[in-house]
């Protein structure tokens, strides 16, 4: 179900990252190892940090593999951080604003995964999203609202917590839909410095998550990696490029925090939301709301 | 903003209606005598009764008149009912999910106007959607919440009372929000054998609404439209054709039912949502139902 | 490299063939049997003959998985001939004029394969088509190309014929580049009536064809196939369905022709050209030159 | 029929030329001034040279004014020199390789007009163009085979030459074709490093074009425009932004060559090809090139 990438380090045309690769991401549009979504034709997008204040977003619903505008793109683009994704769905709607990123400020989220019957919940996870953030919902994805919850639940300030208090959220309100586990997910974020990532689901088993390794012991195994120079790093939902061992399998129930080539992998869990608060919407009392 | 069409007869290749009238619904995509939005190309929609159950959808988000496919399914289809759409919108997003008609089970709707500072009041108005019947919305406009809003207060036992509550109760959320005068509009709506529409704005200057005359009449003037059957009828945003005199002004503040070549018009007034109910999402004592 | 079907029968709603059987060719555009393209997701297009005097024509640069525009057209026509086709390209252009099938007058033409080294050949080829018939090309496919050429060599009045004086127009020229074996294809075409087919390949490997067995055969396996009429019979690039012993695979080197239940396959060899004859475009003498 | 703009001078985001100006050229895509074609939305396109060797390429069939991708790629590239371009065709095919500008090697050529009564010479022509040319042609315009024209008459050495090459084989072949006056066009060229524009027609009526006044002349007008360097300067098809008389119309039968801020007009004729060649495809004798 969808398959994603980040790349942190020195400026890098993107298209070596996302074209020139063996098993690229966009190879991996036509086919993955993925066994939910070995093809991943259903849109795609790209974010990327460069010279503007903000990112930088490109998405389109053609199969990434066939779009002479994103090759073009991404031969014109370097940039020091973006992140790409190839998405799969079943039957939900294929438009632009479906695709990931996301893009909210300077901040891009890119997500793998499912909300378990979601339509069971969808209609109520939108009414915690701040009014004054509601309106920057374009979409109809699933992915959408995760990220705008926990941009509700103060992503700006804690990125991290604001995660946890998101998937707390939205595992509390599936239970009371009598749906026991209802996340299964990676997440990628940015704000064009830090990259973070979250490998989670509620039965304890979360799509792949892979991070590179320090491109010191990589330029031992094949020197041309120095190019990207010291601290370059990635985080993606499969391995690609000719060396199996340059990946490192993140956890299950981990976030990881990359800057400026330093790495950090830590326990990822949900955080229940506070008891005892209404729902009502415009009520600014808190987010982390239950019954 | 937007121009749209709808047509009840004898069967008709959707052509002729379409594409070969003088200035038919494809040429105002180009141009059309709308003050706001001479030019309609942010997608067009066309929805039509046929031999199947259920209506026949085909949406795009190309200008009407460079779309081939339209030109060629307009050329093969005959039907004895359809709507039409040509879009234009203020960059909200352009996407097949946000072109006129939407469809629910047999009903089509068609529309033209806005909420006026809807982003005001767009997440409260959802919340009043019927939870399953949320999982329905495809698309991101004010229009899709207008007709879930109107299938929520009864659409499919009572149509004119439903979008009558439906108006209500967006003026009520509006005014809530300091919006004193919010909305403004034409609607289309079918079940395949009636066509309603309605012109209200609570400003009382609604964007203009036609119907025909009766072919009897026009037949006077053009015998050539004895052809389309002595019970068509058509309910447009802007006359076409070649007889101006051919086209009645719906009034303002006013529906129409059209069915079987008659055709009543009837004072349109919103109602009022009852008071004292809470708008919770799940609690079915929020919304303001008919009974 | 392009999985396609065709339909001759009593009509049939499209979408019982294209969307319901199992592995249908809307399945083969997401994962086909074909060994040299697994996924056909290039786009796609579907020709049907119903009720006007020209067939319709709906093509898409989508994935014909994920086109909601398709499935409804596929639920709403009902047809007695039609042909369908999603496309597998390697960087060539990916456009709706692109798509299969291309349409003259009331010919249908699909195409599976290719011509080997085509860049060589392809503006000479082009310099063969009637001059009266080259306005009509709107893409950019060798497909396009054999086509009118084959309208060129009198496909309106003998198209078996034309198409074989097209295949040895194709080897000549091709040959005269330097290319020993140049054609690799299997062909499906219709003018509403009668459903051709080819199989060939220069170097004797075409791709794969099937037709399906009588009706009568099929019922005692599946009573169910009843309701397609005693005439109904299919021929697709792969098998369909539930039942294996459906199909029979059309020889290397054949042609078909398919009419009302009645079927026949025949040698297929190509015409060489006639010697002698300039290749000045302008010229009426005659079409099936060589240098 | 059809806009184009073309800039060069110091870097500049393309944003602030393409949208923020008044009466941009995506303002002009849905109303501008041109008698003919007062809205062009049959798609878009954008080519910049900056840091890489080849220029990118962004093309859409989206009208420009609803395309997010391209106002977010113009708010992230910055640029010296880029040529822009919204069409406007009475259906002719509307597909990306449709759109200009074209772009083979560092060249980049966009075009406004036409060739009367083109589908009586469009096959000859093609036959003029060079074999190895050939395959490099995607779309199906007259645009792009004026292009690959010049490119045959040695563009790549001598663009002003070969421009006028192409047009006099252009009323060659048409005159013998009985069309008397053909050619009624504007063009924009560039290598990344000079502009070239043409504004030329048969009948001595061509499109417009104008040409902007020194930066040092307008910043007495508004100093803001220091921003852009002494250097800037651009080719456009109208004007646009506040200074009615920053334009200098540029004459009939003119070309203009832009470089490092220099600008010079020179006459522009047709050369009429060299005669008693054949035009056999294949044959070197056959176009009439520069030595």
């Amino acid at each position: 179900m969808c398959r994603w990438q980040a790349y942190s380090g020195a400026k890098v045309r993107i298209e070596d990252v996302l074209f020139k690769a063996q098993h690229s991401l966009i190879d991996q549009s036509m086919l993955s190892r993925s066994a939910e979504t070995p093809t991943n034709a259903d849109g795609f997008g790209l974010g990327w940090y460069g010279t503007s204040a903000l990112p930088g977003l490109f998405r389109s619903i053609r199969p990434a593999w066939n779009d002479f505008n994103l090759r073009d793109l991404a031969a014109q683009i370097e940039s020091p951080l973006f992140l790409a994704h190839v998405r799969a769905t079943s039957l939900a709607t294929v438009q632009e604003t479906n695709c990931h990123p996301f893009r909210y400020k300077q901040w891009l989220f890119v997500h793998n995964g499912e909300i378990f019957e979601v339509e069971k919940v969808r209609q109520e996870l939108l009414m915690q999203i701040a009014p004054e953030l509601f309106p920057h919902i374009l979409g109809t994805t699933d992915s959408e609202v995760l990220f705008y919850l926990a941009l509700t639940f103060g992503l700006e300030r804690d990125p991290l917590g604001a995660l946890a208090r998101m998937a707390g959220c939205v595992e509390s309100v599936a239970k009371r839909h009598g749906i026991a586990e209802s996340l299964w997910m990676t997440l990628g974020l940015s704000d064009g410095e830090t990259v973070y990532a979250v490998r989670y689901a509620s039965d304890g088993d979360a799509p792949t998550l892979y991070h590179s390794r320090a491109i010191e012991d990589l330029a031992r195994l094949n020197p041309d990696l120095k190019r990207l120079g010291p601290k370059a790093r990635m985080v993606v939902s499969e391995p690609f490029g000719k060396l199996a061992k340059a990946w490192v399998a993140i956890p299950q129930a981990s976030a990881l925090c990359l800057r400026d080539g330093e790495l950090e992998v830590v326990p990822f869990r949900p955080l229940a939301p506070e008891a005892k608060r209404t729902k009502a919407v415009g009520s600014t009392a808190g987010r982390s709301r239950s019954s």
